[in-house]
């Protein structure tokens, strides 16, 4: 029996965040593809609260809630490259900015992208203005947390990698590096220091083309 | 010149939170009282992000939303009682506790208590399957964390304290002794443990009751 699992969706950002942490902390795991449609009893029994993935399961206890499962690799994990800074200052920025796109972040440009047209002006000013955050935050730095990555980079994966194809499937104007230079700078430094670990580019376009077209045809 | 400060509102559980734990930590702060209806350039600056109190301000260094600044006066003063367990695993379980309370504990049971009348019936219906869950949690422990408080216990303090308040303000049936006796224990266990950290009872009510006949007014 493995003793880590991960009770995820292949394509979900979410679950990703936790690949991603494993994986950069070299710990081996096993991957359980869930139907977020027709969730497995396992999946309920572990988070009964959210009944959502990704689950972390260790040594059969469960811990749900991607930025909870973030701490807790890099708390139980210490090789590898630290997710949380040291000092209690960054690690409360860290904290904070992992918070700020995690709640905002996915739903705020999944609006944006998801439902062209223009009585979304609103939604298109509201992810203009909160890319715009990020892009003052990040001004003469590499990541959010400065030269390491930390917790907040990993919480901006829907950003750095989601987006752009979004975008690109969606066709809509929303970011570019006139306006948001140093987001962009970020997006490329966060695709290439996490190369091999992100997913399939194509695969990912595909998955995210067949949603925006059953998408589409449910609203006509 | 004060080395913390925290920017708040009287009568705020957010800002409360943070009150609470610089209380039990034994660290001498002075409280700046914001007007959430106008608020001051000062919580401006502090928090550009959501423009919101609670802010901490510590050395001139700014932090905001009160589970980040829980955990950061943690990390910063190590007297007094821990805030964070030690184990990993205990850890995960207090910040995922504390999120939920968060994300859910406010609004829900706010939306329930507030707007009474028949169409609200979904409304109530959700903030018993809320308590539920914690009554379920809190079965044969003194805390969210077992027997001593954590992150998730303060995060709590809308329910263990705010609430009894709003529910006799506005005379709505959501939680008795029968129901949720677990839940129950662990409110008389908060307030007897936190009681000289606690808001003065009668002025938040005449707070409360202001607010409510104030919304009643505007609805009528």
């Amino acid at each position: 029996m493995a003793e880590v699992k991960v009770f995820g969706a292949w394509g979900s950002p979410f679950t990703h965040r936790v690949e991603l942490a494993l994986k950069l902390k070299g710990v081996e795991y096993e991957f359980i593809e869930e139907d977020v449609r027709n969730k497995s009893p396992q999946l309920l029994q572990y988070n009964p609260v959210y009944k959502k993935i990704p689950v972390l399961l260790h040594n059969g206890k469960p811990i749900a809630e991607s930025l909870v499962i973030l701490e807790y690799i890099d708390d139980t994990w210490e090789h590898g490259p630290s997710i949380m800074p040291k000092n209690p200052y960054d690690r409360a920025m860290a904290r904070f900015w992992a918070k700020f796109l995690d709640e905002k972040g996915v739903s705020t440009l999944w609006k944006a992208c998801w439902i062209p047209g223009e009585e979304h002006v609103k939604d298109k000013e509201e992810a203009q203005e909160f890319l715009q955050l990020l892009d003052n935050e990040l001004k003469g730095k590499k990541f959010f947390g400065g030269d390491s990555f930390t917790l907040a980079d990993i919480a901006g994966n829907f950003i750095a990698f989601w987006f752009g194809i979004i975008i690109e499937v969606v066709g809509v104007e929303l970011m570019n590096n006139d306006k948001f230079p140093n987001l962009c700078a970020w997006i490329d430094e966060f695709n290439s220091s996490f190369k091999e670990h992100l997913p399939d580019r194509d695969q990912l376009t595909e998955v995210i083309r067949g949603r925006f077209l059953e998408a589409s045809a449910a609203k006509s």
